[in-house]
């Protein structure tokens, strides 16, 4: 089954203490699209100005990604500029241009509108409401978000979340958004907003996957050691990404908490990947083998 | 086969957002000696003032701990005092005082020399090493230790660690004593130091452990998901108690990276039960079917 994805697209300028590369392909439907095509077809709703390079667009077209929802209007596309500092945990944001991407409107092809399997990849959660009102009930919906959003659109995002299947957050967000200092108790607090599961992503400490606590449904995935990160720029989206890709591609009967576990390792072993070079570098020698590879080394460093 | 275990015993104070007791049993040896008795027989060396509980001591003998290395003097207990804030990762120290600990020196009982498996708990260096002198070649060493004598005993430190076999600190304190930001790279400086394990302890985000990485080895134990905590001190003491108490259980004829790895999952297992209650009183009822029941718990949470 196809997933179709929304997010932003973007050029990114990415600057780490041993480096620094511009107008790098970016943006959260980027890194979620090209991770999600390893494990099945995605369709793409984005926006992007004049000046975006050819070869991104070629990029996604040898993913076999489809472009039908990807806007090209005039002006500049969406630029975002970042710093990693010597811990490759801390990062400084230095600019944001929105461009094109401010007056985006998600509009969805006739096509996309019955796709079964949602990401609602990090933008704005009002666009993300407004994406799922052109769907005819999805059967799987996931949601990215940031704090910024919980920040400056809370009211937004808990109106998105009645409607969302699987919230994707990280650990400070999850305690922002709910107040909680504890990640058992904070997990609990969103599945009371909506979501019956929730995943949180803790960076180089891996990520937890709630459900039914009453199932004892609880995850914890363990991070892919890395010695040397590139740039982490797009590893939450990449992991986004590759669990809706997996979920759409066993397209399962029921979704079971097995097949969400599944799930979140393929997305975790995507991301484990992207990092390890700039902007989706990585991504584009990757192989369907290598994945299954590194999902046996996830298996092996944390079973006993 | 069982395991010496030397370390501070103290009378603790310890305050949480919602209660406070005093004269607690605490101290590294207390929490690992009473955590290791759950798996073999726990060899006791400490020192305690004439103000000791008879209670206290009462219980290391209902744990059936060997008590010959166990000097009562005159004079007060150590007594250290802690604070925790809303957020159960954040503790302050509130005082201090070494007493009868501040002239400890850790004399091992002819009975104690042969022991083929040592706990160094945090103590000072100086302290572990003096007790490594009077050791006959022990099998396997375990040295745990902390912030402060990275800080006023480096070169202590480092010449004990040529000397120990794996050691437990946790990752501020690993990030510290290398100077890396990056785990991995972390854990391969302290190796370049002796160890040829070690243990590093991340609280809510589990535990990994390194061995040879030419090997592969390397593990990503989870931490237990604990809505409430209720007194996280002593959690390290028991990870380490529990972890030589299984290595001394099982005693292999070859101490492998697996039998490693089992006794980070019974650490943890019995770390995660001890934070239930204030000081050592959850470990006053738990039984080894508990730890047993719990160890298939830890299994499922990261099994896929």
């Amino acid at each position: 089954m196809p997933v179709l994805i929304v997010g932003s697209i973007a050029l990114d300028t990415v600057k780490t203490p041993v480096e620094e590369h511009a107008d790098l392909l970016g943006g959260s439907a980027s890194y979620a699209a090209v991770s999600a095509s390893f494990f099945t077809g995605a369709q793409l709703v984005g926006i992007v100005g004049g000046d975006f390079p050819k070869a991104h667009v070629e990029f996604f077209e040898s993913r076999r990604i489809d472009l039908e929802g990807l806007q090209q209007v005039e002006g500049e596309s969406f630029r975002w500029s970042g710093e990693y500092m010597t811990d490759m945990n801390v990062r400084e944001t230095r600019s944001v241009a929105l461009n094109v991407f401010e007056h985006f409107t998600p509009h969805l092809p006739e096509s996309y509108r019955q796709t079964p399997y949602v990401l609602l990849a990090n933008i704005a959660p009002s666009l993300q409401s407004y994406v799922l009102d052109q769907t005819a009930r999805p059967r799987f919906v996931v949601a990215d978000t940031m704090d910024l959003w919980i920040t400056i659109a809370k009211d937004d995002l808990l109106a998105l979340l009645k409607r969302v299947d699987l919230l994707i957050l990280n650990d400070s967000e999850a305690k922002m958004l709910t107040g909680e200092t504890n990640l058992i108790r904070a997990a609990e607090a969103i599945r009371g907003y909506g979501p019956g599961y929730v995943a949180i992503k803790k960076g180089e400490h891996g990520c937890l996957l709630f459900g039914d606590p009453s199932k004892q449904e609880f995850f914890s995935c363990p991070a892919f050691p890395l010695a040397n990160l590139h740039d982490p720029t797009g590893a939450g989206d990449c992991f986004a990404g590759g669990l809706i890709g997996e979920l759409a591609r066993a397209d399962e009967a029921e979704i079971t908490f097995d097949a969400l576990k599944k799930a979140v390792v393929s997305g975790s072993v995507v991301a484990s990947f992207n990092v390890e070079a700039f902007s989706l570098e990585r991504l584009r020698t990757l192989t369907n083998e290598d994945i299954d590879a590194r999902r046996g080394e996830f298996r092996r460093i944390s079973q006993f």
